[in-house]
């Protein structure tokens, strides 16, 4: 059908859905008017930068209006910036899985709800690249975690849930293929490690506790190289996760 | 001495210490005349929220000068806002551990840097309460995960080190009596558990994904009360194990 899975028993019986960290809700604004011709959600850390993204996709899709003037669909919080371009949504999900992981629960709620059909979420996010060269795109074919596994564990309640972290090779693919009509970003698919740390976790020598000599670091990182990883960010993992199980076409292309 | 201190042997070697997520550095700002006087730093997710409380600092501290017009003193960077009201800093760490430790790391060096003494930490963000009364104030005698044992596990590279999540006792007890003088809210000490998500994880039955029943989350939220939690929230084990190692009295107070 096209349409987003929602995977809660609970969610029908509910008289209202209050997307809190979005400052929307299922009474309080029409979403299937508001949303329902979405078919492209674009996801990154910054508020600033997702903002600087709408604007420019206003311009490429050639729409009408002042697109400097785009205005942030969830003004009432600060937890998330959302703006929208023609049939692109563009959100800002902050840093690390515990913060991607709210955004996209409410997302995928605002979609369901907005009875979107056949939509595309492609995080666009930054990341550090590994044995790359600077400045290139990494798009992913598998989010890994620290121990380069293609898994996300989810604690629920206080039992840990293992979940795939696949994303479409189909679209990682098309992506691709787009990526050579640019030649300015040298684009290529890799798996991408997600840590929940950017100091201890993903080996740099600069933060305010370092328990590891450099040599350690880059055996490390030699390692995550050999398996396959050539971007380290943190949130793919949980963006992989919760993408597949609600049947959302994913890519991640940092 | 009351200084903070730095578990890093690598970085006395560093030219130059970059605070990225916070738009500082070792050469490009005076940090020890910007920051060398701060005796205080407040930290909550929302940098709405933390600009408002540095308002009220400066109108509770009588300083002079508008304080409706506090500089972001982060501003060339949208990851975190930071605010100074006299000997006190301000600071959002957006939502979850990660982001908050990426803030605390910096934040930690900051204070080395300025050669700041005796600085006192406190969380001042939201949280949800646990058999309490709405509105209440939780201050954290230690804070717990989701097995409500008093850890935080850390990876490091690839290794799992296990923290010590206890937080300052005399200031939990300095703030209790303070919140005396404070009779519209409702205040008391109790551990707070942190977790990694804020719908699956904290027992939420309306998010994307619900795979458990409204007695099994009633059942677990109950086994958390009788293990001493009275409130939950997604920052608190980080934060206990970062001031703890480096020698910062903290307090979370939600």
């Amino acid at each position: 059908s096209g349409l987003v899975h929602i995977k809660n028993p609970h969610l029908d019986a509910m008289e209202e859905d209050v997307l809190y960290h979005l400052d929307l809700g299922t009474k309080t604004h029409n979403l299937p008017a508001m949303f329902g011709d979405i078919k492209f959600v674009c996801v990154g850390g910054s508020p600033k930068r997702m903002r600087a993204f709408a604007q420019f996709m206003h311009k490429e899709l050639g729409l009408t209006g002042d697109g400097e003037d785009l205005a942030d669909i969830c003004a009432g919080t600060d937890r998330y910036a959302m703006y929208r371009a023609g049939p692109v949504l563009s959100i800002s999900h902050g840093m690390g899985i515990p913060s991607i992981s709210i955004m996209l629960h409410e997302l995928i709620k605002l979609l369901h709800h907005a009875k979107c059909r056949d939509v595309t979420i492609i995080r666009i996010g930054t990341s550090g690249g590994l044995g790359i060269e600077a400045g290139s795109v990494v798009i992913t074919d598998t989010a890994v975690d620290s121990s380069f596994k293609p898994r996300f564990e989810q604690v629920v309640l206080d039992d840990v849930v293992v979940r795939s972290t696949e994303l479409d090779k189909d679209l990682a693919e098309e992506l691709l293929s787009c990526s050579k009509e640019v030649p300015d970003f040298p684009t290529l698919i890799g798996h991408t490690m997600c840590t929940y740390d950017f100091y201890e976790g993903q080996g740099r020598l600069d933060g305010a506790l370092c328990s590891f000599s450099s040599e350690k670091k880059l055996k490390y990182l030699k390692r995550a190289y050999d398996a396959g990883v050539r971007n380290i960010e943190m949130e793919s993992t949980a963006f992989a996760a919760l993408c597949g199980l609600c049947g959302l076409k994913g890519e991640s292309s940092c």
